[in-house]
C-alpha cells in the first residue's frame, strides 16, 4: 500500500489524468480510499477532483466518515451536490448528518424532490436504530409478474440497486409479501408467477430496531439483507449484510471500550485526537477512585485490627483483587452473551443459580492455594481468616459480576457499563468489609 | 418460539408426517434447528428421521457443533452416510472432526471418491485458520466463455453452489484469473467473453491465514466471498461472508472473554457444563493470586512503615485500583485495535508516546482529586505522597496496559491475553512499590 500511497502523490504532483487513471484500474477503490485517508484533505481534494463522478462517490464512501465531512466541507457547492445524488442513499444519508447546517442547505437543492425526502427520512433515524443503516435502494417486484419479467426489470434496475441478489415482492400499497433470491428466480421456469415462488415466512424489522438486534437476525438466518417494514408492514428500507456487519464489530469495538470503562470513541484509537482520549477515559477513573474510596472509609473503620495485626496488610491486594477478577470474569461473560442474544433478560434467575455453584467452588478453590501462604505469614489464626474470607469474597464478586449486566439491562441501560473495573471496585468494598469484620470478630474471640 | 417448540412436540407424539410438513412450512429451518436443540438428543432423532434428506441436511447445519456430534453418534450408519452427502461441504469437514474415530470410519464409505477427498483436505485445517471455514462449493467459470454460455452453466450448478453470486474464472490448471459477480454477467451483453468482463485484480488470501484477517478484508472490500489460493495462485476454495461474519462474532467473543481472564468456552455462556465454566476460570485466577502475593511482599516489606503511620493503608485500594483502571483501559482499546486491524505492531512507539501524555494528564487529574482527601485523612504530607504517587502509578499503568498486547502479539501469543485483571495485577505490584517507596521517604526526611 505504500506504493500506492507514492502513485498517488506522483498523479497529485502531474496532475496527469492518465497515469491516475492506470492506478485506479490496478488497486481496488477500497484501497485508494484508504491511501487518500492518508493525505491531508486539501491534498486530496484535487486529486479527487480528477476522479471519474461515479468512482468519486464510490471511493467516497471508503472514507471515514469525519474524513467525508472535511473534504465535503472543502468541495464547491455544485460538485458537492452531484456527488451527493451518486452515492448509495444509506451513505448519503450518513454524510448528511456529519455536514453543518449551511452545508446541508447547500446540497438539498441539487437533488430531485425524491431523493430529497428519501434523504431527509433516511437522515432522521437515530444512531443505533436499523433505520440509521437501513438503505432504499431496494429491488421490488410484483406477485402477479412472470419471472421473465422479473428478471428483465432487476436486469434494468440493477445499476441503481445496493443488491438485486435478494428482491422483495410488494403489493400496490408497498405492502411486504414475500421475498424471492436472484438464484431461486434464475433456477424457475421463466412463466411462473412470482406468486409461486416467494417464501411468505419474511423475518423483518422496524425502524427503531437495535442494529445489534439487526445483525443477529442476518446471522441466524444467514441473510444478504434484511427488509425493514412499518406498522402497516409496508416495506421502507433494507439493511445489507455489510453493513450489518460492520455495525456488529463496531458494537463488538464499544463494548470492548466499555468493558474497561472506557467510553464511545468518535474516531479509531490511532487517529482519536489526545484531548478525545483523556476526556473519554478520565471520567470513570475519577468517579472509581470515589468509589475505592469506600474501600478506604472501610479499612479506616479497622484502623484498630491493622495497628494490632499488621500482617493482614499482606493479604488485601490478593483477597480484593480476587474478587474483582472473579467478578470482572462474570461480568464479561454475561454482558457477551446478552449482546450476542445468547441468553436474554428471563435466564438470570438460572445463571444465578450455576454461578452460586461456580463460584463457591472457585472460591473454595483459591482459599486452599492462599491457605499455607497464610500460615506461612500469618499462623493458623491469619490463615483461616484469608481462607474464610476468600470463599466469600470470591463468591460475593462473582455474584455482583454475573447480576451487575442484567440489572443495568433492566434500567434500560447499556449492560457493557457494568465494566471490569466497576465490578472489581464494587467487590473491593465488600472485600474490606467481609476480610476485616471476619478478622475482627475472629482475632478478639 | 415457545409456539414451534410445542407444534415439534405435537408432531413427534402423533408421529404424523403431514402435520410435521405443515409446521415445516410455517417456520424457518434456522428456527426449527434452534427449537429441535432444545429437546434431548434422543427425543429429537425420531423428529429428524421424518425430514426430508434435504431439509434434514439443512437443519442440521443449523444446530450447534455439540448437538450434531451428539445426534450423529446416535444416527444408522446409512443415514448418516446420506446426511453427509448431502451436507455443504464446510459444514460437513467440521461436523466431520467432531466425530470420533470409529464415527469417521463409517462416513468415509458412503462418500464418492472426489468427496472423500474434499472432506479429507477441508478436515485436516487447523481451528482459526481461513482453511477451516472455507467450502468447496464455488462456481467457476472459464476465460474463453461468453456470457450465455456462463449464464446457463450457472444456472445447472446453483444447486450444488454455496453461492452464484459471485463467481471464480481459472484456466485449465485451475489458477485464478479473476472474478465476475453475478449482476456484472447479468448486465453484459450475452455474446461478451468472460475475459473481458472479469476483473483481474483479485484479493486472495491462503489456506493458513487467520479467519480475523478473512473477515478483516472481507469488510474491507465489501465482499460476499473471497477466495483462497494456493501456492501456485491455484483456487481451492472460498470464504463466503456469512461464516466470516460468524468468525468475526467469534473472535469478538473470544476476546471479550480473553479480556477478563476467561479461557475459551466449547459452548455458550448458558449451555457449557459448570464444570468448564469453572475450569475455564479457576486457572488464570489462581495465577493472578500468586501474581498478587508480589503486592503483598512489597508491602511486607515496608511494614514498619505501615504499623507507624497506619492512615496510609486508607489509600492502598484507591492507588492500586486506580493504576489498575487506567492500564485496563489502555489494554482493551489496543487489544480490539489489534484484533480489528486498526493498528499493527508498526504503530507501538506512537502510541506509546501518546499514551505518555495521556497517562500524565490522567494521573494529574487523579492527583487533584485525591489531594484533597489526603489532606483531610493523613494531612499535606500525606497527601503529598498520596497525589504524587497517583501520577506515576496511572502513568506506569497505562504504559503496561498499552505495551503488553504488543509484546505478547511479538512473541507470537494473543494480545487478548493482556486481560484487565492481568495488567490490574502487574499495576498493583508497582502501586505498592511506588507508594510505600515515596512513603518511606517523605515521612522519614
Amino acid at each position: 500500500m505504500a506504493h500506492l500511497h507514492q502513485k498517488l502523490e506522483l498523479a497529485l504532483v502531474s496532475l496527469d489524468k492518465s497515469s491516475l487513471r492506470a492506478t485506479l484500474d490496478d488497486y481496488h477503490l477500497a484501497d485508494i480510499g484508504k491511501a487518500l485517508a492518508e493525505f491531508d484533505p486539501k491534498e486530496a481534494l484535487p486529486l479527487i477532483s480528477m476522479f471519474s463522478l461515479a468512482d468519486r462517490a464510490k471511493v467516497f464512501s471508503y472514507f471515514p466518515p469525519y474524513l467525508q465531512a472535511e473534504v465535503a466541507g472543502l468541495m464547491k457547492r455544485h460538485k458537492l451536490a452531484a456527488l451527493f445524488s451518486r452515492m448509495d442513499a444509506d451513505e448519503r444519508a450518513d454524510l448528511y448528518n456529519d455536514l453543518d447546517e449551511e452545508q446541508q442547505a447547500m446540497v438539498l437543492p441539487g437533488l430531485a424532490q425524491a431523493e430529497r425526502e428519501d434523504l431527509r427520512q433516511l437522515a432522521s433515524y437515530a444512531e443505533g436504530t436499523v433505520g440509521a443503516i437501513m438503505t432504499s435502494d431496494y429491488a421490488t417486484l410484483k406477485e402477479h409478474w412472470l419471472v421473465s419479467r422479473a428478471l428483465k426489470q432487476l436486469r434494468l434496475e440493477a445499476p441503481d440497486k445496493e443488491t438485486i441478489y435478494q428482491t422483495y415482492v410488494i403489493n400496490a400499497q408497498r405492502r411486504l409479501l414475500g421475498t424471492i433470491s436472484l438464484r431461486e428466480l434464475i433456477l424457475a421456469s421463466p412463466d411462473k408467477q412470482v406468486s409461486e415462488l416467494m417464501r411468505t415466512e419474511v423475518v423483518a424489522m422496524a425502524v427503531e430496531d437495535s442494529q445489534e438486534h439487526a445483525s443477529q437476525q442476518i446471522r441466524h438466518y444467514d441473510l444478504l439483507a434484511l427488509p425493514v417494514v412499518d406498522e402497516q408492514h409496508k416495506l421502507v428500507g433494507i439493511v445489507t449484510y455489510d453493513d450489518a456487519m460492520d455495525a456488529a464489530v463496531e458494537e463488538a469495538t464499544e463494548d470492548a471500550q466499555k468493558s474497561a470503562s472506557v467510553g464511545k470513541l468518535d474516531q479509531t484509537v490511532d487517529r482519536v485526537s489526545i484531548w478525545e482520549l483523556y476526556r473519554k477515559r478520565v471520567l470513570w477513573l475519577v468517579l472509581l477512585v470515589f468509589g475505592a474510596m469506600f474501600s478506604g472509609a472501610g479499612i479506616a473503620h479497622f484502623e484498630d485490627i491493622i495497628a494490632s495485626h499488621v500482617a493482614l496488610v499482606f493479604f488485601l491486594p490478593l483477597l480484593i483483587g480476587s474478587g474483582g477478577n472473579a467478578g470482572s470474569q462474570a461480568a464479561a461473560l454475561m454482558v457477551r452473551a446478552l449482546a450476542t442474544g445468547e441468553v436474554d433478560k428471563s435466564d438470570w434467575a438460572k445463571l444465578f443459580s450455576r454461578e452460586l455453584l461456580v463460584g463457591l467452588a472457585l472460591g473454595m478453590t483459591m482459599a486452599i492455594a492462599v491457605y499455607g501462604v497464610g500460615i506461612y505469614r500469618g499462623g493458623p489464626e491469619v490463615a483461616l481468616i484469608v481462607s474464610m474470607s476468600m470463599v466469600v469474597i470470591v463468591l460475593v464478586g462473582s455474584l455482583v459480576g454475573l447480576s451487575l449486566p442484567f440489572l443495568l439491562n433492566k434500567m434500560k441501560l447499556d449492560p457493557a457499563t457494568a465494566s471490569g473495573p466497576l465490578v472489581a471496585t464494587i467487590a473491593d468494598v465488600s472485600g474490606v468489609l467481609v476480610y476485616f469484620s471476619l478478622a475482627s470478630v475472629l482475632l478478639h474471640w
